[in-house]
């Protein structure tokens, strides 16, 4: 961590009584940033607010949390921002105060030293034993409830893995552990549908709004292991890495970069 | 919060790189103090100690939780000391550090102040709409991960309602938000089965306990709504309140308290 804010000052520390470290009664949001300015920020901006509301969370003001991000120290070139807004302080028990104060935390961190052929060649990808668990009433959002995806993390030591993939109970894929999943099938571009489960990624929205506004069909739906296996394409999103083809899943191998991933890459590139 | 002790430090905030805020990476027990002794001590720490091995989390030792929580400045009579283990701070994203080293908070609050006709007479209970979740990586645990049961709690604003019943997916009843449900249908006691969702109180496991060790038929499996209705009796519990026996749950009366939900609060009373 390279600096951090909370509320707007300098502080590396939060209150015990914050919800956020009592049940993780908060979101977050993780930003790329290039030389300082954060990319995509519309969409993190649009999924932080409707995250709140969701949750019945006061949003931050936009524009505190655009000054938090310009008061960091960022280094030329690309850095990390994260945004974690909580339901603020209160005594003990579930119940939300009815005067709820949100706190904002915004730290700096490094951008992660993934190598180079990773998004140009493909990374390898395993299965997770941990599960997605199914619940509408979180499914899709970015929350402080981050356990499962801590779990099936733990999972594997590999350096050469940069990601595994995690089923629902009913063993559908969902999502990576930190990333979206997509398919290419026949031209059609694939995603699983998040309604149960999974967290609706900035890069994911990205990737959708590119295939709307360009005539290529993307469709949100049940994928099963067999439509990954059966697909020609395979690739990852989220903010930081932007897309990452898949070139092995489970030790099977995949043609990587296909030209629809190239496609997108080229257009929705990161660097 | 009336006293903190984070690593057995006086201290009020924890690090913003915690991984209890950062991810709900942790877990905690609420328990009762009767003079400033913590009740059913063994019960927590089991718990405590087997969720952190679930989890891949170091436990602390208990010998320093129990001289924190001596340390605690607590008043006579009761009150409640809060204990959270996380799995402490470290860097940004989800896989847990290779040198994982726990924090332990422990917090001392004041004694809920419950009307003592609940306990006498019984509780009126409501049916949530947020459903528990369902994984069986983290069912049973009392992790840090507890938007479900924020999110339930906030659906209600009636002060004579203490509590309310969350049901699984399936419309299953498993547990109120901050308690534990039984039910008393002809002569068994009977409570839901958490190997998918819920967590397993420790008042809970001191009513299996005694029903054990005095040839009270208590058994643990699936329930549905008619259960309920059709029981003789239905009681909550948890650490604090011990047992409430429900006087009625969505509008419709039930006799509180039957008889053996006296006979265990006779037996198991946290007076």
């Amino acid at each position: 961590m390279l600096a951090c804010l909370v509320d707007g000052r300098k502080r590396q520390s939060v209150s015990v009584a914050d919800r956020g470290l009592q049940y993780g009664d908060g979101l977050f949001e993780t930003i790329a940033l290039s030389d300082g300015e954060p990319r995509r920020w519309s969409l993190h901006w649009q999924r932080l607010e409707s995250g709140c509301l969701r949750l019945g969370i006061v949003p931050p003001e936009e524009a505190r949390l655009l000054a938090d991000l310009r008061a960091l120290p960022s280094p030329a070139g690309k850095s990390v921002a994260k945004i974690i807004v909580t339901r603020g302080s209160a005594g003990r028990g579930y119940r939300p105060p009815k005067k709820s104060l949100s706190s904002r935390i915004v730290t700096l961190h490094d951008w992660p030293r993934y190598p180079q052929s990773w998004s140009d060649k493909g990374v390898r990808v395993r299965w997770c034993d941990t599960a997605c668990g199914q619940n509408p009433a979180l499914a899709g959002l970015k929350h402080l409830n981050r356990l499962e995806q801590v779990l099936a993390r733990a999972e594997w030591d590999d350096e050469d893995v940069p990601e595994g993939l995690m089923c629902d109970l009913e063993g559908r894929p969902i999502s990576g552990t930190m990333s979206n999943l997509f398919v290419v099938d026949s031209g059609v571009v694939k995603t699983p549908s998040l309604t149960a489960c999974g967290v609706e990624g900035v890069m994911r929205r990205a990737v959708m709004d590119y295939c709307h506004d360009n005539d290529l069909h993307c469709r949100v739906g049940v994928l099963n292991r067999a439509d990954l296996y059966q697909a020609q394409e395979i690739f990852l999103t989220n903010a930081l890495v932007g897309i990452w083809p898949v070139r092995e899943l489970g030790g099977r191998a995949v043609d990587a970069p296909g030209p629809v991933t190239a496609r997108l890459q080229a257009r929705l590139s990161t660097k």
